[in-house]
C-alpha cells in the first residue's frame, strides 16, 4: 500500500471528481492522499462535504480526508484535476511549475500548444511534447489533458479508418447525456420529455479535438490532421452516455466491410494495452442493427470501452457509424487515470521524483 | 352541418388514425361519418373499441359510430387512411377505383411514381399528376399521399435553401418521438435512460422523399430533385416532436444571415395559407441559442408549424440547422388532412361529385 | 382594459411567478400593471429577466414591464404573492399593512390563526377571519393564502367525504411532479429513472392544512377539523401534476357507491362557480380502472379541476381512492387567482377602495 | 463443475426468465441444463430466440441450449418457473408430481394451502408443509412459491416489526419499475411523463401474501398472521425497484428508535445467511433523510437487499417508513433461486434423488 503513488484529486466533490474519487479506490498504483475543493467544501471531511451521485458509497479511505482548498495536494506527486475549465487555466500550470504531473480533465488547455491532448490508443507517442513543454516553462512537473467526453466516442473509430483510408470530412451529431453537465446540472424540468439542442462551447471541442489527437508530433509540435469536422450537439433524457452519430469522407473509398475489418481490428500498442485501466480491446463493434445504445452499452469494459455499430454505406459520404462512450468514464475520470498511468509507464513520474 | 363533406378514416383505432378523429371534430369542411378498423375492433361502438391515447377525450359524435371492417367507407366521398403500409398497398387503390379520394398517411404509395406525394405549402402544382393517374389506371377517385414524419419536417428549410441557393447535399440525424411507432409501440423497458440507433425503413425514407417533394412536375412525371441526401434515425425518449440536426451543401454559397432570411421569408401561395388547417407561416425560426425543444415548440401553430433553429456556419456543408415537426399533428394526421383540404380547394372533389 | 383592476405579481421570475403572469393573461378582471422580482432581475424588462418554463410565450403585455424590487407594486391594488416563504413572511404583512389586498401562494402565513387558508369551493366562509385580522392588525388590506399544491388535491375528495360521512383519520401518499420544486428545482440526475422520498416540510403541510381548510369558523377563529391525517411524500419523474393515493376511515360507514355517489355530487355554492376562474364542477370522478394518471387529467377544466378515481373499499379505513391536482395551476396560480375573484366577489377590494 | 445439480428454466425467455439464466451462470450449486419456452421461440437456440433485455450479454453456456417445449426439462432435478401464472397453474403440479423440485416466481399457487410461499429470511419453517403436500397428492417432487415483488420488499420490515410489537394493520402504497411487466410490458406512451394507478391484481396479492409469510405453522398448515393490510399499486418511470410507502399500526407502541433498533438489528437464522445467494444482512436501514431511492438504492447486495428508510412516527398509526426491493432480483428470480437453495440445504433434493 505505502509504495503506491501518492495522488490528489482537484475539485473532488463534483460529479467527475467524485467518479475519480471512485476509480481510484483500490487503484494498483495510486493512492489518493488528498481532495481539493472551492469554499463551501473546504475544511469538512470528504464523505460529508460530498453530495455522492455516482454509484456505490464514498469509499472509506477516502471519506475521511479533509477537503483541501483547491491548491494544497499535500504529498502528492501526481494530481487529477477535475477543475471548473476557469479555475483550471490558472492553478494547474502552477502545479506543473511545482514540480507536479498533472493530469487535467479540464478544457482549459487542451489546444495549448505544448499540452498534449492524450489517449494512450490513439496518440501515445503525444507525450513527446512534453520535453518542450518543460523547457520552454521551466517546470519541473508536467501538463496533460485528457480530450472532451464526446469527442473520445468520435476519435477512435476516426483513428482506426483514418489510418486505413484518410479520413476528409466527418459530420458527428451528439446525443449526450446530463451527467455531462455535471450535479446539479440539467434541470429536469428542462430534460423531461425534451431534448435541448445546444450545449455551450461543445460543438467547437468537437470540431478542434479530434484533429490535434490524430495530428502528427513534430519538432515543431503537433500538426494537425487535415480534416474537417462538423459537430451539432445535443442534451438528451439519458443518465449516462453519450451517442454520436456520424458520417466520414474517406480519401481512398472503403466498403463497408472494409471499414467493419478495420474498426474491428483496431487494436493500441500493447504496452498501453497492459496498462491497468486499458481493456484488452478499447473499441467493440456490434454488428445487430439497433446497437449501440447508451443504457445497454455504456458500462463495456467497466466503462472503458468504446462501442461503434451501424456501419453502413453513406450516400453523401463514404462510411455511416453509430459510436457510444461512457462520458464521466472513458471520457472524463477513467481517461485521465488512463493518461496518468502511461505517463508513469512512461517514466515521466521518475523524472519528477528524481 | 349536414353541408360538410363526409369523410372516413381508415385504421381509426391506431394512434395515427386517432389524431385524425381528433382533428375532424368540428373541422369545418370535414364531417366523420365512419371509421373502420381491423377484426378485433369491427362491429363495436368506437368510443368502446379505442383505446384513446391522444389528449382530450373521444369526441363524441364518433364515439357511438360502429367501428366497420377495413374498406366499408359508407357514404364517405373522401377517406384519411392510417392503415398499416401492407394494409395500404392493396386496399388503398381499390378505394380510390370506386371512385373516393384517398389522402394517405401510409408509406406504400409515397414513391408511386403517379402518386402524388403533397405537402400543399412545398410542392402544391404535384396534383397536377392526378390527371395521368385516372387515365392510367382508369379511377373516378384519386390517390394522394403525405410524406414521412421526419421528411415533413426536414423539408421545410431544405424547400426554402433549395429555392434559394439551390441544395447540393444533406446531411440529417433525427432525434424521433416514441408516438412516432404508434400505440403500444415502444417498449418502456427499451426507451427510458435510452436511445434506439434504429427505426426500421426510416433512413431510407428520409433519404427518398425529399427529392421527390422538390421534384419537378414534367410530363413524364416527377423529376426528382438532384440533391443526395444521408440519413440517421434515432428513437429518443421524448413523447412527441421529431427533431433534425441537418447540414446543407448549397450551390449558390450563403452566409447564415442569407440564409435566415430566406427562412424567414419563407411563404406560401396565399390560396395554400388560407385553407382551414394551415398556419399564417407553416415555419417557424427561433434565434435563440438553445431552440427549437420539442416539448417546448411542438405545438407551435396548433402543431402545424414546423420550427427552425440554431442556423451557424457549417465547416464541411454550407449550413447547420436544426428542424423540429409535430411528427402525429403536420408530419402525419394534420399533413393528410391538409392534404384534402387542398385537393377540395382544388375542385378535386366536385370532379369525384359529378 | 382600464376598468380593470391593476394587479402585481411577486416573485414574479419564478415558475410559479410564471404561471400568475399566464394565467393573468387576457383576465377580464385583473390587468398586470407590475412585476417584482429579486436582485439580479430588477431592473430589466421582463421579457429578458424571465427564464420562460411554462408553455407558451411571455404575454407581450407583460414582457415591457420591467421588473421592480420586491416590494414595488406600483399603482396595483392587489398583489399574487409567488415569493419564497422566508421572505413572504416578512413582505405579505407590509404589503397588507399598506392597504393592498394580499392573495399568497407562500407557506409562511398559512396556518396564521387570522388568515384564510382558502379555496372558495371548500370554505368561502372562512374569508370571514378578514375582519378580525383587519382589526388586530390595523390594516386597511388583508392577506389571504391558498394551500399547498397537494394539499388542494387532498382536500377536494375529503371535503366531500367529510360533509356527508364525518372524516376520522386519513392516510396520503403523494408522488409529486417536478415543477412543484420551482425551476431550475430538481436535477434530472436525481430524478432520471429514480423515485426521491423526501421533500422538505411537505409532510407536515398535507398533514396539518386540511383539518384548517376544513375546519370551522367560530368567534375565536378557525376550529380544525378534528381527524388525523398521515402523509408521505415522493418527487418522481412527472412535469406536471402531483398524484395522492389515500384512504380514509369514515365516521359513518359508507359503501363505495356512496362514496362516489357523493364525490359526482360534490358542487361549490353558484356564487363561487360563476367566478371567472372557476370550472363547472371543481371535481371531476372518473371510473375506469387507470385513472387519473398526470399527463391525461392534469389539463382537465385548464388545469382546475381535481379528478378522483379508484374509489374502493379500504381493508383497513373505509374507502381508497387516488386524487390528481395540477399542481402549477389549481394547486398554486390558479388556486390563488381564484381566491382574488372571491374576494373582489365578496366585496373587499371595494372596501379597500374606500 | 459436473456435480452441480442439474436445473431448468421454465419461461427462459421472457424477462424473468432471463434473470434466472444470468444469476445461474457460474451458481455454485446450479447448473443450468434445459431451457423452455412456448410456440414461437421452441427448438431455437436461446441465444437466438431470447430478446435479451437484462444487463450485460446471454450467458455462453446456455446461449447454444436449444429451447425445448414448456415441460421438457430433459435432466434436470429442479425447475425454476418464470411462466404466465396461467401456464403455470397447469404445469408446475405435473413437474412436482413427476419428481422435480420446482421453485417457482408465478403467482398461481401462493395462496394455496399446502404450498409454501417462502423468503427463506422470514418463513425458513414453512418448508414443513411439504410433508402434507407429498403425502396428499402423492408427488415425489415438491412445488414451492415466492413472493410477488412487491410483498418482497413490504414483508421485510414487516416481518421485524411483526415480531418485536406485533403488527395490528398496515397501509402500503407502492411506487413499482417497469421491469415488473415484463417485456415489452409497459408502452412508453403509458408511462413517459406519467403514473399509472393500477397494477392488474396487484392490490389483492399485497394485501393477502404478507399474512401467509408471517402465518404460523400448524399441524393443519399456515395460519395467517391476524393484522389487515390496505395496498394501492401504482406504475411509474423507473427501470427497476419497487419502492412502498408503508404505515404500520402495531399491537405495543414503539418509539421511532425502537423501531430502528428492531430493523437494524433483523438477522435471519446463520444457516439461512450462509446460503450462496443470501446477503450478510437482507435489510439495509439508511438514515439518510432521502433514501431509499430506487436507482440509487436497488442494486444493493447485488440486487438481494430490501433497503428499509424514513422510518418516523406516524399521525394516524405508529410507524411510518419507505421500503425499496430491487423486483426482479430479490424479488423475483433471486428469491426463488435462494428458495431453492434452501430446500437443498434442508435436505429436500436429496430425498427426490432418493
Amino acid at each position: 500500500m505505502s509504495e503506491r503513488i501518492p495522488v490528489a484529486v482537484l475539485g473532488a466533490t463534483g460529479a467527475v471528481g467524485q467518479r475519480f474519487v471512485s476509480l481510484l479506490a483500490g487503484h494498483p498504483w495510486f493512492e489518493v492522499v488528498a481532495v481539493t475543493g472551492s469554499g463551501r467544501s473546504a475544511g469538512r471531511p470528504y464523505g460529508e462535504a460530498v453530495r455522492w451521485v455516482v454509484p456505490g458509497e464514498v469509499p472509506p479511505a477516502v471519506a475521511d480526508l479533509i477537503v483541501r482548498p483547491t491548491e494544497e495536494v499535500g504529498e502528492a506527486r501526481l494530481v487529477f484535476s477535475a477543475l471548473p475549465s476557469e479555475v483550471a487555466r490558472q492553478v494547474e500550470p502552477r502545479l506543473a511549475a511545482r514540480g507536479l504531473v498533472v493530469c487535467s480533465n479540464a478544457s482549459a488547455h487542451r489546444m495549448t500548444p505544448d499540452v498534449p491532448l492524450l489517449i494512450p490508443e490513439i496518440n501515445a507517442d503525444h507525450l513527446g511534447l512534453i520535453a518542450a513543454q518543460r523547457r520552454a516553462r521551466k517546470w519541473q512537473g508536467c501538463l496533460v489533458t485528457s480530450p472532451n467526453c464526446s469527442t473520445t466516442g468520435v476519435v477512435f473509430p476516426l483513428k482506426a479508418l483514418h489510418d486505413a483510408f484518410g479520413v476528409r470530412r466527418g459530420h458527428v451529431v451528439t446525443m449526450q447525456a446530463v451527467s455531462g453537465a455535471g450535479y446539479p446540472g440539467v434541470p429536469s424540468l428542462d430534460i423531461l420529455d425534451n431534448i435541448i439542442p445546444y450545449i455551450a462551447g461543445e460543438e467547437e471541442k468537437v470540431e478542434s479535438e479530434p484533429r490535434k489527437l490524430l495530428g502528427r508530433l513534430t519538432e515543431a509540435g503537433i500538426e494537425p490532421a487535415a480534416f474537417a469536422v462538423s459537430a451539432q450537439t445535443h442534451r438528451v433524457p439519458v443518465l449516462d452516455g453519450h451517442l454520436a452519430a456520424m458520417s466520414v469522407a474517406l480519401e481512398r473509398p472503403a466498403t463497408v466491410e472494409e471499414a467493419l475489418a478495420v474498426l474491428e481490428g483496431f487494436a493500441p500498442p500493447a504496452r498501453v494495452r497492459d496498462l491497468p485501466s486499458a481493456p484488452a480491446r478499447p473499441m467493440a463493434v456490434r454488428r445487430e442493427v439497433d446497437r449501440p445504445q447508451p443504457r445497454r452499452d455504456r458500462e463495456a469494459g467497466d466503462g472503458m470501452v468504446v462501442t461503434v455499430g451501424r456501419v453502413q454505406p453513406c450516400p453523401v459520404f463514404d462510411i455511416k457509424l453509430v459510436s457510444l462512450v461512457h462520458n464521466t468514464l472513458r471520457g472524463a475520470a477513467g481517461g485521465a487515470i488512463l493518461n496518468a498511468e502511461w505517463l508513469v509507464a512512461e517514466g515521466y513520474l521518475e523524472r519528477v521524483a528524481a
